[in-house]
């Protein structure tokens, strides 16, 4: 029997989603474990929790934090890293255009290039133009997909993800989703692929 | 030339200081590094940010996703685990406690007897009674340390430990601080013992 697919919920403006989304291929790969990429929207979540901003910007102590601790993470994994000047950015168009990728077997370069354009490269990735360029890099035609990105069918898609996300009880990303149980946060990758291999 | 110690910045009420407090001693001694115990209260920490409750209670989807995550962390590390009645409990007589213990060298075990007995045991961790048979446990009459955990200069150092943690930047617990360095969470214990042995 195939085991479930490991859910990726991951929100392009998160900070902690960054070094998940370039660990999380081959680290499910090693473990034999499929992966359902699942971009979704924090903004909604968090206003539903009464919050207007990030709580990074909202509470200055866990935000210096934060920064710090993103950058010792990046240079733990080896992973490219300079302080987005904006933050958070606006994320809608990147995660339409992931949810319109879904199926591509360029879509996890696809995500990993959005969020190195965001946290490493210093782009704006709310603009057609930084997207085109990270499309243009895996040899898509960039036209073509953000027409797609900008559908109807995907835009309800992105809605429904993120209700869904919501009644799952996701409250922050990036979150694994694995047989009804949530790992929350990056350093619960090894622990979500660990329940997912236990197979009860 | 002797490193520093890692501080070990703890609160009794936290739920995630509890597996880290269990787990320290043994890890720390594995790597050779020594333990600064810092008792601390999150309550003046959290009413700074604006929050007169634990977020755990304030955010329900992120209270949710604790108390599970907590449980199965408890079960990954082989520690009792039962879910208190009251949460968060009002610990400030066990951080006196602890300080008071300090230099001690029962302290570490006088630390997860309290936290056994608030979060597998379902003690009241506020009252003498619940305290004084933790110390009774570890062969130490009860009252003279129960008097000496009242001093005033207990209470002061209690004060000025919480205003510390404040000036270091901690916004939660558990906080492991090695040279300048702040690791919230006890996931981050590994890293923070990590940094303490890479000595630049």
């Amino acid at each position: 029997m195939t085991p479930p697919a490991l859910e990726f919920w991951f929100e392009f403006a998160s900070t902690y989603s960054y070094p998940a989304a370039m660990r999380i291929e081959t680290l499910a790969a090693r473990a034999g474990v499929t992966v359902a990429w699942r971009p979704f929207l924090l903004g909604p979540i968090f206003q539903a929790q009464g919050w207007s901003d990030s709580p990074f910007n909202l509470y200055p102590a866990k935000g210096r934090y934060m920064w710090r601790d993103l950058e010792r993470l990046c240079a733990k994994h080896g992973l490219p890293y300079a302080r987005p000047a904006i933050f958070p950015q606006r994320s809608i168009l990147a995660a339409r255009l992931a949810l319109a990728a879904i199926g591509e077997p360029w879509l996890p370069a696809l995500v990993r290039g959005i969020y190195v354009a965001n946290f490493a490269e210093g782009g704006d990735i709310s603009t057609p133009d930084t997207l085109g360029r990270v499309l243009g890099g895996l040899g898509q035609a960039p036209q073509p997909w953000l027409e797609r990105a900008q559908s109807p069918a995907v835009k309800d898609a992105l809605r429904a993800g993120t209700e869904r996300a919501q009644a799952l009880g996701v409250f922050g990303a990036p979150t694994f989703v694995v047989r009804g149980e949530l790992f929350w946060g990056g350093d619960r990758l090894e622990d979500a692929l660990a329940w997912q291999l236990r197979g009860d």
